[in-house]
């Protein structure tokens, strides 16, 4: 009976943030070991099929670096990285597309309806959700060589995905898009996240990542940050290497109007439910000034 | 951290319950210990608002006999009771009315509303919500003496219930009626929820007691008891005294479409919740054979 | 036939304030000499039933102070009044709620859902309707004595009334409102109408009082008076007495946007219907300038 | 004021009619003195648009014998009637359709748009509103002759109605339909009125003549009859003349599910509000066993 | 199999310009030629039924000139012209009426009903949709001479349009109004169909006329011309006689919002569809500069 | 302009079938040389896109084999067919998943958005829409070698395509579900099509194929069939090999509701629309007896 009763304690904490998160879209880029461990895949999904019982409109974009790494070694085709982005030429784009739509997708929205929810798994070509252009490089960024099919969102046409969240589906999309020259470019998922962020005018942008959180000179992590004060951040340089850019793409999203982004722990069990129904957050929280 | 892990397990422990209630009716007899008791009343307010922002449609009928007592007592006004029924003269109910519509259902729904909730206090002449009928008392049933105006529940129109639990509106109920007669009774809270529970084909009817459920001939907790088996208990007189009332309308309300129908303990903080949302019910669950 | 042929005409002659109000809201505030004779109390019944029939939207709001007197007196409890407010201690607004929530307000439901209607009983609790604040007094108002819990509207949350209205419902409200230290205030039923007419932007705010109307300086009724004429009648003390109150709720009402303010004769029977339906307005009319 | 408190009084008298019709169809065949004198015709559009306004749905079908036989004299065309049926070559079809639905149609229209109401004009072409057939003529009923375009309903597509009569617009029918052969029938007004009160399932269907109504075998209104009893009348011949065709209509309407069928004297004022707002009908009433 | 493939090369072709017009009000006014000649009549109906059918909102506006002549001529009328317009008394108007609602609006709303429409025949007067009054002519104007019930579009009521063009009906409209005055006045159809498309902010006006379209200086089509250009040509008298009230329409509906107005040459075989659904346009084009 | 005329006169060929099929669900499984050539994709595309615009709801649901084939020999895989089907074991199961969902599925949404529409590409994993079940093989068929991954429908749950074909999408669905077991299962892309078909009560299942339709005895087109002729086709083993599976998916579809079932030569143009605009069908048709 105890333990019943310390269940009911906490489902009776989770009231407010339910009360505060109802009819609120969140966006969450999923990756990483969430996306790769058996046990943080199934917690995953019951997190988001709960948010949306519980009268929350999740969003999911997810990612599949390793993915799409594994199947082109299996394939015996070699990739370069340049900057930290694959240079991807028409049979790599056709490779990537496949496993992002075709494998990922699926698998993450067979996940989701196996816990009980109703997923509906999209790329930026259905719909017109998302239309591309090829990624432009600021001379200097190392070299100039073309990374071929590697774009950026040149617009988010979110009808598609407003018709699905507000009714029973879960929207999970993975991160292609089609040129106004017909052809796809496959986007950093953490980018598209944050553009449809904004595209929804959604309340959170949760970016799941392998590490704790942004942290600060010392090494300790920032647990919530000012946009004003991440400014200073980025100028500092304190922040470096892969975490720039999702710092960009959470600055991005809280500048053009979506209330809070968040850098969070995805290696830890639940994460996502945490950041929204308890106030133990699990990482780096990004708020307007 | 690890105390918000074990946070977001309970969370996700209750999704089945969430999907299996989600939409569905739930009729809760409010009254005991659970009323007059702070935390506890506080707790059932918890309660009421989460179900409800789950997804769930809670419908609320509270009683209120130690308070009519104490307001009679208040106004010199003695009160004889017969086979555990008021007898109730045009000045007394004019009192018992005043308590039940115009104190404790405000009061309830001011609870439920500083959780968060909207309440909307209803009585039987809402809407004509309730059309009610002088009781009959069957000969030989103590003496003859005419309890005045103790009711039955002639009829239900249950128009503005579902007008109101289809939106964002809690309704709570206080058990009085009109006659045809353009007369005012008080009906019995347990008898309102049973047949309020049925008009509404409810899921779950739940009667919260200060005890802890039906117990069986050696005393024993009966933590689930099919309808038939129900029936040998009250044939064999197992059941007995103020259980009797409240196991009839169980009895009366699985038998007439509502899926399960629970005597639990009010005096258990949560009580109302754990029954929806654990496995780990408290009390008696009745249910179909 | 002739008799027949009379009522068709004046019938017809309705036909031109029915097409003028059609859809519109009407806040009357209730009370005198209308809520306690019989037969006055029959036929504001079946106005108020009438005006929803043919397309208007009624809101009642009532008072009570003839009633508490008497629930009180028969508690053997006194009462003081101070500038024409009964002195509220916690106990007197205990007593004061039953009567208003819990006695008159539901006979009232009770009276017109009998001529055909489906009202609906509300207090300032329900779906949080109106949020009182402790009444504040100017220095010099009589001494400084502290009312205790006489009220004002701080707030009004109009979507419960929206709800019922637009519907079949017709909403009767007690003047009760909680404050933000959740304690219950009693507020003056003219002003709770006043602001509810405010809150719903009603083409009239209509107070049944117990006098012919505004009287000018030789005694003679005032039959339609001008907002800045209205403001010269206060300034220069012609109004006095009960009626400030009255006029100033007018006054405040109709300068936030409700189109006209009526103080009627409640001692005349239909008299609601006769300032709606005809041009035989029964008092004075308050119009913008 | 006393004049006022009298029509006070008979508006609420109406209240129960109001109340007992509120949102029924009731079709009304306009036609005779009714149409022809000024004073009635400005009574009936009142009566029409007052209807409306209180909550009842109207469709009216207007007949125009006399304005048809002035038009076709105007032009110098004869012409005959066989068993009180116009001999309709295509010619005199061609102006019986412009005085119908080009003049009469559209005058009543006006007509009632003058009173505040918004009349819709329909002829039985638009929306395929009526489906016609020749009229097919018992050998033996007076000679032969070929009666031309005269038509009967051969099928009522009722949505157009339904689409109006649900909103504001008060549908005007001029009694003309199209055959399959594709030619224009004129059809009696009363036969149409009594088809589309079955095919809305009107709760009343109103015949307006010039006769007080159905007279009994010593020349006494009957001002109410059963189904059975009307049998018998016409069984016995009691129902002679003109009168025959119309009993009939009400016969056929009302042994189709139509609640009430009224012959009514159109030239007393007002008397299709009388009919339907007062208990002083004007005319016969015929009704089911 | 040639032939088919022919065909759904056509009807692919047509593709782009369904969607263009997609949900769009196209305003047509019929007349001339078209609305005379059996096979054009039939053609003209089937590309309206064709156009609502493929998801575009046609709204058709008739005239009548030469039925009108022929029906006075039948009744011995006599009429004059002055300045292009029939002078009109009130028995001519009551002619004109009856031709114009009656007759050519039914005929055509019969038409396309047989071609598998919905169409709906609506005057002016129905719905109050055309106020009219009196046409104001300017001194000099070819005498003074009064035309009588000749009309100008005073105020369009367009709801009853789009309650119906927003279904599945086709509105067929006869242009003739009522004046302030209770007077009925015949406007020149071409005058009614800019006013509708203006009040419907319509995507196209066209004007069916029996010539090609306009004309240049040298005689030659003139396939497309702009708001400046078109102003020039009005300027320099380029456009003449009949001409220049057809071009006016088109300007100023043009100047108001319509998107393009065109005259094309309703002698072709299915022009307006031409017009629509391919880039072969049957006359000239006015757009915005 | 004879050019332009003899376009219009297509159109209007087009109107019948337009109306016949308006709002009906056409069912349409894509494959062989229409799904590879590029001038049929793009005609394909360019139908399947004016059946929408036009009021109807096509369905597409597509194959793959050819491209399932040539990814796996590039990866250096080989399959090996057993009666005409793949043997699928996991790892081909991914491949064909990747295939299917994730390249030819997006490359047709992409496809038909080219062209205007707006598609959405499903899996039967989508909203759950396919429920799977390993295929069984009766004994004698070939061996009773495992087939591994190739599937039967277990269960259409179609909630999703009516959610999505009732509005403005196209529904492009990849031929794989899930079983009960969680596993990934190909499914025949006919069998898909015709079960689908069933689901949505189609009015047409259209299957394209590479052959002119079903032949006779005499190797001469059968251009219609009854279901109880084609019995005796299936029983006489007149059809043989590859067209067995197809007949019989088009006769499990009409005997399960759908109104006609299609089976069409892919390699004419446009053969889609000219099997559902034009008289001049290209294949057989199995119709109901």
């Amino acid at each position: 009976m105890e333990r019943y009763l310390e269940k009911a304690k906490v489902l009776t904490e989770a009231l407010p943030y339910i009360q505060r998160f109802h009819g609120k879209t969140i966006v969450i880029k999923y990756g990483g070991s969430a996306m790769r461990e058996e046990a943080l895949r199934r917690h995953f999904a019951q997190d988001i099929v709960l948010m949306k019982f519980v009268g929350l409109r999740p969003v999911v974009v997810h990612g599949g670096g390793p993915q799409i790494g594994a199947a082109l070694k299996r394939l015996g085709k070699e990739t370069r990285f340049v900057g930290g982005m694959r240079v991807t030429d028409a049979e790599t784009m056709e490779v990537v597309e496949m496993v992002l739509s075709g494998k990922l997708n699926k698998d993450l929205v067979h996940l989701i309806n196996s816990q009980g929810g109703k997923a509906i798994g999209l790329s930026g070509k259905d719909g017109n959700l998302i239309e591309a252009r090829k990624m432009v490089r600021s001379a200097g960024e190392e070299g100039e060589e073309d990374l071929g099919y590697v774009g950026e969102v040149a617009k988010v046409n979110a009808e598609i995905l407003k018709d699905m969240d507000r009714g029973v589906y879960i929207p999970v999309v993975a991160p292609v898009g089609v040129g106004r020259d017909g052809k796809t470019y496959n986007i950093n998922a953490d980018l598209v996240a944050s553009r449809l962020a904004v595209a929804l005018n959604a309340d959170k942008l949760i970016l799941l990542t392998d590490v704790t959180g942004i942290l600060d000179g010392s090494g300790d992590l920032v647990s919530s940050i000012r946009m004003s004060d991440l400014e200073g951040l980025l100028v500092r340089e304190e922040v470096t290497g892969g975490m720039i850019p999702k710092v960009r793409c959470c600055y991005e999203a809280v500048s053009r109007g979506v209330r809070k982004a968040h850098i969070i722990d995805g290696r830890v069990e639940h994460s996502v439910l945490l950041e929204v129904f308890t106030d133990g957050g699990v990482g780096t929280e990004i708020c307007r000034d």
